[in-house]
């Protein structure tokens, strides 16, 4: 491995399956550059790609155990967690996570992963890759473990805080297609997400995204509610970022806000410590089915290069399993097929909104 | 008991606790009437309140096990669970539960409970009892167990799923005023809902109302995530209908989820099962805790009469606890309280929207 300013010279490990060459953000996420080179460590030793680590390498380059098969491009400049996207777009241009986007789209990658602030990320890849024809606005795609042991797929879930129902019917389109194509379901059931099942309820936003969704030939099960996130009922789980967001951010507080209950309640009395000493591994297997860092991450449907955001708080396995679904998304020529089929509903150009729009 | 179309007589019981007197809707729930005549019964035997069930004296009547201390206010009709709100106004006047608003404004009853459609009783109780001076939406409250064993309110939870920035300011201190009055909390921390914690996030809506109520004087923490409804670290969570809605509905659905994989889990292994014998009681100390039933329903803040909304699933100890919740209000004259302080914040008046909106 060398380490040059701007650009990488690999003399890793090279085998006959790790052709494709993934960019991993080495500044994103809440414990990186840790994490990312625990992450990516694995996904060497897994042979699953070839990768290059973009961020500081002062930081990075003692973290690493080996350095067979990782390269680093160093650059200085990263996004806080918590700066605005459009600040940093400004700003930023020099940092990690957009320098991963220009390896992306000079084709020295063919894909980036990041677990750094998700808005930025989505900002840079729309401004450096650019979206895909007849996409509007790019939608961060999430796989939800749900009860009947399958994913459930929300998008988008926190990329466009304030969206217009061609926006919605867009995220339906490419959800479809991603839930056919990368997930193998012949007919996804596709539902917008809603207050209540029924037609009459919904807000202005869903109800004119349903008008059109419900025409548009797919697998459309009308309105669908925050539970059939989880339960099964529903292969594809479509709303705006906001809402999206707040429902993800709600289900993992439930889930760690019961189990607070459950080990307080274990603690109490010695005869339940007994029982739990009996039963404790369905914890873990449940643990294990609504684990985030089991999927890796959230796929960004809808710009010009395969890019997957990481959970901020993503461990190494976390980091691993998203360059193996950034892998399993270029062999798959995922955008090729949402390009075509976006482009075949000609209707909904009609009903394009003004290309120019900011995000916050 | 005697019943009488449009007027009730009752003979029955009167205690010198009892002297309020309450409303339920008897036609509205997914059990009802059978659920609502259980909670009346059940809250007539604890001497709560003196209780009309206003609905069809056809259906109501036979399931009453003993007639004293109940009425009945006779009305055939009713508003379908499914029922546009919109609809029900237009059509429903006759309705079980509007005639329980009627009987509120003419003051024969001090507060009303229903299970029935919310949007359709949020509606009528609008149209039939008005709405507080310089309140411009009223909102529905919900409390929520959190895991520090008390209760966090969320408004609105599902009333108005469109929302402007100033509906949002008046839920902040609606709620605000709740959590003193009729919860006893000295300086409720306030929240909004949003997709993140940092200022810089959120959508349009919460960043112009986080704007204006960041200066209202309330211990108002900034913008809270989907996880602080439950963990403890909020008092009053605040959103827009829609948003508040999918939150409680991904809450119901992900505990559900998590107690079938666990009962999977308990199945596979005769090991596990014994272990469960050791600690289900714990299981049943967690349900408790998180039961909806347990705090009866939600009041409807900003309408001018006390109104309790219950869950569509309402059992009979849900509506008794409605009841009682309905009781404590009355009692801590809660209405005059809200009137007040909406007067006092004249700041907000200049802020109003126009008072014509549109309830679906």
């Amino acid at each position: 491995m060398w380490i040059l300013q701007g650009q990488t010279v690999s003399e890793g490990r090279r085998s006959i399956n790790s052709m494709i060459k993934i960019a991993v953000d080495g500044m994103g996420g809440d414990f990186a550059p840790r994490t990312v080179v625990e992450g990516v460590e694995l996904a060497r030793d897994e042979n699953i790609a070839d990768i290059v680590i973009v961020g500081d390498e002062y930081a990075i380059k003692p973290l690493i155990k080996n350095p067979n098969g990782v390269d680093i491009f160093h650059t200085p400049t990263y996004v806080e967690m918590d700066e605005s996207p459009s600040n940093a777009l400004r700003k930023k241009k020099d940092s990690s996570v957009n320098k991963a986007f220009e390896l992306l789209k000079k084709g020295e990658v063919q894909a980036v992963v990041t677990a750094g602030n998700s808005g930025a990320a989505m900002a840079f890849a729309i401004f450096t890759l650019g979206r895909l024809e007849s996409v509007d606005r790019p939608a961060i795609l999430t796989l939800n473990p749900n009860v009947k042991g399958g994913l459930s797929l929300l998008l988008d879930s926190g990329g466009n805080v304030d969206c217009k129902p061609v926006n919605l019917v867009q995220f339906a389109l490419m959800g479809d297609i991603f839930a056919r194509c990368a997930m193998g379901i012949e007919s996804p059931r596709i539902g917008i997400l809603s207050n209540a099942e029924e037609e009459t309820k919904g807000n202005e936003l869903t109800r004119e995204a349903h008008s059109i969704v419900k025409n548009l030939g797919l697998n459309y099960v009308g309105y669908v509610e925050g539970s059939d996130i989880h339960n099964g009922s529903t292969d594809v789980v479509v709303s705006d970022g906001f809402v999206g967001n707040v429902a993800l951010k709600v289900s993992e507080g439930i889930a760690e806000s019961l189990m607070i209950l459950l080990k307080e309640g274990i603690e109490k009395k010695f005869r339940r410590k007994i029982g739990y000493l009996f039963m404790k591994d369905v914890f873990k297997e449940i643990a294990k089915k609504i684990d985030y860092s089991e999927t890796g991450g959230a796929p960004l449907l809808g710009v010009d290069g395969i890019s997957i955001i990481c959970h901020g708080k993503s461990n190494g396995k976390a980091i691993k399993n998203a360059i193996g679904l950034a892998k399993g998304f270029v062999e798959k020529n995922l955008n090729e097929v949402i390009k075509e089929t976006m482009q075949s509903h000609q209707s909904l150009q009609k009903k394009k909104e003004k290309k120019k729009w900011i995000i916050f």
